[in-house]
């Protein structure tokens, strides 16, 4: 198939693009120094290839992420980085035949992975970010906890996002240094061979994380995009012009085929106005035609990902394959 | 089933509510004085029971709306409200057997029309939100054209979507006059049955249109309950509490059940701080406990409703149907 044959809007990733983005990660955190955060992508053929580069472990966000990899035999060392209280959901993960490691923060989801058979957990703890995770001061005793269940603790987690989106490198590097005391010290209540944490944007700065959960890094979006790291934008939403004004054009990709929560899509020679449902209007600097096809840089990837189907892998004007985004819904 | 076994994340609505919702617009503007507008909400049960009430046409955004109305039943008069160059994706259109209008706004889009075999038009004009539609003056020779090429033209369309959403009523008003004397000056020189526009925020304000093609009136958002309209809040996402911190805690869903171009969602008797992917983080007015059930409000309901596969239909505790999101993708 050629990429004009593509019905749009359609979410293309360029080959040779996406490969140096996985090859440039898996030279600086070779194997299980990273577990790639499928969130990003939620695809579990661009996982094979993560797996392809080494990368024998996968952070998950939702039990759905985490069951589709088992399916397809990437299960050998999941992260559930999320905490869930549905038993039913955690037990049917159990049964997957997946080596399951889940998060928890509360006495509540310590019970409820217990409950569900799990078998292993680590503890979440807040290092500086209004979400989950609990108190540093916490977390042994919530450790404690879990092994009287009879649940192995195979370490902490906890994540800087408060850290990763910071332009300013330097305020990332002492941030992250900050955070990642409060992770230490609760690891040293904990114990275990994990410390796990991490983004894109803190990948080689956060060196007392013993693996990072960057998955950004693959696609890439705009946001990440200033942060001047050595990934590039593999991803674009491939959109058509379907009306030109004087001074405007509009293409037929909109708020629901680009999460806004980062703000607006980016062009290359053209200036973004603003997203409707199925329509983005823009300002081209130069001619546009009815029937062009033009680029659209996603501000933020994984919600602009979990809109779509299928993620074309294109080499030129060849679509190579076109995997299906699987790992969709809850 | 129960409301409490549904896995969380879910969209869940009302029936007496969504059922106010259906009433109070059909006693308003009955028949074809509605052409309910699917995009908000892209599930052809719910089209169905607008069907009911009387409303014997609809509104469309895409191609594949269109077709998923078209095979269940509901094709006797279609408004694809929106420009398609795609003649691959029109000419599937022809052959579901529906009527199907569509809008044109340009030569090309006229040309494709033609091409793919459509009977029928609408010249869509601009009436002062810079997205498609051409400039009234145009709208004559686009129509001469659609009709040189063998196709009726039904009339014009011209969507006063920067007046839908303004908080103030006297200025609403006075926006959809100036906007509908541009549309007006257009059929003029176009001719036939239909002058289509309006939409929520304008559905009672908007006289000179002769049908309105509303959609976010049945399920409702919060940027439109912000207007005093007589359509009340039907639709929710139900979410589970996953965390809770000393001054905040976090639900299961986010930026992937939630869409964020009109902001963050709201909740009842809480502040809500921001939405992360799969996250909300919250800081609860009373106290919240971990498993505890919450309702979330969207601020835009179109590109919310486009991130889930399926509508639950309650009455109180009871879950009375399970409606599949059925017109999603392109």
């Amino acid at each position: 198939m050629r990429l004009g044959e593509l019905t749009t809007p359609a979410l293309v990733v360029d080959a040779t693009l996406l490969e140096h983005n996985l090859a440039t990660m898996a030279a600086a955190l070779p194997g299980e120094r990273l577990r790639p955060h499928v969130k990003a992508h939620k695809c579990t053929a661009l996982a094979a290839r993560q797996r392809a580069h080494g990368h024998t472990g996968f952070t998950c966000a939702t039990t759905v992420e985490a069951h589709g990899l088992a399916r397809a035999g990437l299960g050998e060392d999941l992260l559930l980085a999320n905490e869930v209280v549905d038993e039913a959901r955690l037990g049917r993960l159990v049964r997957s035949g997946a080596r399951v490691t889940v998060a928890v923060d509360s006495e509540e989801t310590v019970a409820a992975a217990a409950a569900a058979g799990i078998e292993e957990v680590v503890v979440d703890v807040n290092v500086g970010l209004p979400r989950c995770g609990c108190a540093p001061g916490a977390a042994g005793s919530l450790a404690e906890s879990a092994r009287a269940r009879g649940m192995a603790v195979r370490g902490v987690m906890g994540y800087e996002g408060h850290v990763v989106g910071l332009d300013d490198r330097a305020r990332r590097v002492e941030l992250v240094r900050v955070a990642m005391e409060l992770l230490l010290e609760a690891h040293d209540a904990v114990g275990g061979e994990l410390i796990s944490a991490g983004g894109t944007g803190t990948y080689d700065i956060n060196t007392a994380a013993t693996e990072i959960q960057a998955g950004s890094y693959a696609l890439m979006d705009s946001a990440y995009g200033k942060l001047s790291l050595p990934f590039v934008q593999a991803l674009t939403v491939l959109a058509t012009v379907v009306s030109v004004s004087p001074g405007w054009a509009v293409a037929d990709c909109g708020a629901k085929a680009l999460a806004m929560d980062h703000g607006n899509p980016t062009i290359e020679d053209a200036e973004v106005w603003f997203c409707s449902d199925e329509h983005l209007t823009f300002a081209p600097r130069g001619a546009v035609r009815v029937g062009e096809r033009i680029r659209v840089v996603p501000a933020h990837v994984d919600p602009t990902v979990a809109y779509h189907e299928q993620i074309h892998v294109v080499d030129g004007d060849d679509v190579l394959e076109s995997w299906p985004v699987d790992l969709r819904g809850w």
